[in-house]
């Protein structure tokens, strides 16, 4: 049992991409365990384009990573040592103890892993990451059997599971992703009836042939270009539902550029443009968590994650979200279970 | 009674503000009167922001006036002659037969005018203009009692009618207007809680100091740098309801600018940005006509017109609106009842 823990805290505020630099990776003592505490070593860290929102000090959704605090994340991890009743070492955890190798402390952060969940599906399709994408697209988004859905950052951890659920709602789905692999990993594995890469020079005209029948509801993870590219394309009474917006967030502390451009369509369609954050919904969570883990038992649901080995490598690990290196959920991996 | 009518046509789309060079005034013959329609003289003409996106080819939400048609235009008038046993010389009705001093045809595209209703309240709060307030803030917007909302254009035919629903729906009301004076005029004549010019310099500034509880619906009018600005102070949870955009109107057909800029806050804050046209809501006109009426009788709700004397000078009136001149519904005088 070591008595270390490696810890990133953040360091500087970021102006563009997150770098290794930003972080401050450090060995701190771990004290001895006080009585009603526990400990759990990291396994897995979550890894999510919202790390480059939360490092800056824009306006945002909650409050922002303090300078010199533990960088956020969602993790999961197994009880190494436990001075309290409810939990024994071997226990499977996962709680939002952020980028460290160890959580120790109260037990009220930390929720079981249900038996029988792998840490890779505990970390992605059934976590906040699956709620992202069953409450966005169903509550928000809204669509209705037979509608075309869109859905932006397509191969990734939420969109992917957004065009599986669409279909499985029985909708025509589309996906925009950023590479003709990407393109073809998301119809070929995922199901998608068509893909389009969003460095098409002519994107507005490339979804319009791949949505004859217009868009009706658009789940969005990029913005910028993209969600412009959308909005051209959107049916009368269509809805937007504004999971994400990556394409922004590196400049955030930055001026933002402006856009859409065509937000007049928003009035002339009578689009509905909705933003949500997951936690919003998480009194509600096992509304979402049932049916996926159902789909996903039935082989109805596919996932894939993108694992970065080595707690070093976290920082590394967001610029993927970044240049686009991944298909799936991005993990860091911190130590065997 | 005349055989002549006279006619505005639309003559060439405009870049920028719409001049009287876009339109022709002719002098038509009418015919004699065929068996089962009606003539009714034009008294007054609706002259609404929208005319200037009809007039442009832009995307929009009906198909814009053709070249060479009549410039479309909600009228009232008074029947003058009439071959259909619905109808008598004498019967007021409204229509939606554009700019010119006769309507001759069936009778279908006509409503009458329930007795005792001046023609200026028919043509305003008591028309699809009211139903644009009335549904537009209560069914769009959805704002609880002691929540602030924010109207744009508040001395608009619309935003003070807005504002003053509102108030009767228990809410704190801001308005923005264009010039000092609306401002005075739209606390001290419609009862608007306080009032920001949009000439502000720091726009969002002079906002937050007006809205200290921050704001829970903008009924937006204007666009640009007023939604930005309001979307700078909206709260969580927050609601834009889209009626109009007029400060990009006179850009429909060219380039529209990028905005708002801020649009990585609708995510952030959760905010429903809702578009919507108020003809989408004709089949349930009543239900806001009923309690405008009752409102109106009781004396809590006011009204005012910015009557031009003319058909003449319809396309002047039309500038009106994008200069900012009126306060309330912009009409045209076309003839005496």
């Amino acid at each position: 049992m070591k008595s270390e823990n490696q810890v990133w805290r953040l360091r500087s505020r970021p102006q563009g991409m997150l770098e290794t630099s930003h972080f401050s990776l450090s060995k701190e003592p771990l004290a001895e365990l006080p009585d009603g505490q526990v400990r759990v070593r990291t396994t897995y860290l979550s890894v999510d384009p919202t790390d480059r929102i939360w490092a800056s000090e824009a306006e945002q959704y909650m409050p922002p990573v303090e300078l010199g605090e533990v960088m956020r994340s969602a993790a999961i991890g197994v009880v190494e040592a436990s001075r309290h009743p409810g939990f024994a070492p071997g226990d499977r955890v996962s709680g939002r103890w952020g980028w460290q190798s160890y959580y120790q402390g109260p037990p009220e952060p930390l929720r079981p892993v249900p038996p029988g969940v792998s840490p890779l599906a505990a970390m992605s399709v059934l976590s906040f990451i699956g709620a992202t994408a069953y409450f966005g697209l169903l509550e928000v988004g809204q669509p209705k059997p037979g509608e075309t859905v869109v859905v932006s950052a397509a191969a990734g951890a939420v969109g992917s599971l957004v065009g599986q659920i669409a279909k499985l709602h029985g909708c025509r789905v589309v996906g925009i992703a950023g590479t003709e692999d990407k393109c073809r990993y998301v119809v070929e594995e995922f199901g998608f009836d068509a893909a389009v890469c969003h460095r098409e020079p002519d994107l507005a005209g490339a979804l319009r042939k791949a949505c004859p029948a217009g868009i009706d509801v658009n789940f969005e993870n990029v913005g910028g270009r993209v969600l412009e590219s959308c909005i051209a394309n959107m049916n009368h009474f269509g809805r937007v539902a504004i999971c994400g917006l990556i394409s922004l967030y590196n400049q955030l502390g930055s001026t933002l550029p402006p856009g859409p451009a065509n937000f007049q369509l928003v009035m002339m369609k009578r689009l509905r443009v909705q933003g949500f954050i997951v936690s919003d919904y998480y009194p509600r969570l096992m509304e979402a968590i049932g049916p996926l883990a159902r789909w996903l038992k039935e082989g109805k649901l596919k996932f894939r994650t993108d694992v970065v080995d080595g707690l070093e490598n976290a920082p590394a690990a967001v610029q993927r979200l970044f240049t686009g290196a991944n298909i799936g959920k991005v993990l860091v991996k911190v130590a065997d279970e």
